[in-house]
């Protein structure tokens, strides 16, 4: 089934396996100031694939297994949330789920690499649709920065961040995370996205011994994601006050079922049941 | 990363992406009377493979993901499972979960390939580690022909096969299923596997049609199984009389729990809640 004529995009994880996807061609590819960047058209259902440093951040054909669980799951907690913090996530998926909460009035977008945001503009218009939505403010800069003196800010924290090496090495610190709490309104919450369950143990363990010194609350939600490593992963639910599954707004919950290819509210449910291992890994 | 000294197992789905694993050396590869057997050993934690026809039917380091779903979540719906049939599973993982419940006084394999299960013993020895338990009848066998005068024999039937093209199409059609029906005790649960909600939209909705119309009661429930196409996979749960989540044995449950890298009784609970579009295909 391999000809020696097809090409593959190969990305193989520490664990020795990976995903192999059929390749079309490369429509985009620079060294910005801080990574590669990187838009492949494959020859799949996955469409058009955005890669940083030659990892694979998303793909139109099955982006919204990610994007719908880190942005629904922690906002349908949120009685009214208001104000919205996406840290990274400049390909603008998180954006364009965010947005889809009635109660949202303002999104502040905080990528540290341009190039990405206007790479994703350009070719994956199914993503990037709501970065010009008027709601939505485009911050060009490092959120370690821009986290440091805002307190009391935001009803909601999205940390769609990349590994814990490279350009996001410094958003899995204590420190950072201790902002991110102070820059969180009474009753906030964040989520981030939090590594592969199957090949990122160690990261996952490191990652929730950090989380779990800053926040009272902290725990795990997973769910399937093909293209990443192991084709399952794990995001943090982290709060001072709000514990999982404490509160579910049904009102926005069912309008945005609606327009989900996975989300609903048994499905919400079901996402803090964790596979014995990582249950002893957080 | 990917330097041209390195061999990779490839296996890609027709959707156009699938899995590559480092591959180490192949151990075993015949053909049998109805397909081609191999089993690799791979430079990964996945260990060593079994493939049927070049598709990846196990790995030693995921294959729990699968055999601890196929077996504990119908199971746990009886409460006094003592007769079970496994149909296909030649490489022994359903039958070694299947034998951690003791109600459990026999277990008939029904494999139509006995190469299978000679490879499966000598190369995956923590996979096949039960197949010599007395308990265990081990038939090699069609199972379309074995199951055609079975009357009210058994309280769990596993149907553990590969796809529905190759050896396991006739195990995907209504003279079958109808069979597999009546060859259940009362109170008695089929699961089988059902293919990936990811890249088999079609195999799904065929299959859970013709489910439909001999079970009165048929749903799926799905889990994380990092090398099966898309990650992420589907099981069809049918019965005349139990229904999903009806019954649970807590005694068994906490007892298997303890062994299982993944199940426990939360676990359990939230296989039934299915994305919106697998909802929808079934």
């Amino acid at each position: 089934m391999n000809t020696t004529m097809e090409k593959f995009y190969k990305e193989i994880n520490p664990a020795g396996f990976g995903v192999a996807i059929k390749q079309k061609e490369v429509l985009f590819s620079e060294q910005s100031e801080f990574q590669k960047v990187e838009i492949i058209d494959t020859d799949s259902e996955l469409g058009r694939i955005l890669t940083l440093d030659d990892l694979m951040m998303t793909t139109e054909g099955d982006e919204f297994y990610y994007h719908e669980m880190i942005s629904h799951i922690p906002m349908m907690h949120h009685a009214n949330p208001k104000s919205v913090l996406v840290i990274g996530g400049g390909d603008g998926g998180t954006i364009r789920e965010v947005l889809k909460h009635d109660t949202v009035e303002k999104v502040v977008l905080c990528e540290i690499d341009g190039m990405v945001i206007d790479a994703c503009k350009k070719y994956l218009p199914t993503i990037s649709c709501q970065l010009d939505n008027p709601k939505v403010e485009i911050l060009v800069q490092d959120a370690i920065e821009y986290i440091k003196d805002k307190k009391n800010m935001f009803d909601i924290i999205l940390i769609d961040s990349t590994d814990p090496m490279g350009p996001g090495e410094g958003l899995f610190t204590e420190e950072f995370y201790t902002n991110v709490k102070e820059a969180l309104k009474e009753g906030g919450i964040m989520a981030a996205q939090s590594e592969s369950p199957v090949v990122n143990k160690n990261e996952i363990k490191k990652m929730y011994s950090l989380l779990k010194r800053v926040f009272p609350i902290c725990t795990a939600y997973t769910s399937a994601m093909p293209t990443y490593p192991g084709g399952y992963w794990a995001w943090a639910f982290c709060s001072e006050t709000v514990k999982p599954l404490s509160y579910f707004d049904e009102r926005r919950a069912a309008n945005i079922t609606k327009t989900c290819k996975i989300y609903n509210k048994e499905y919400h449910n079901a996402r803090f049941a964790l596979p014995n291992y990582l249950k002893e890994l957080i």
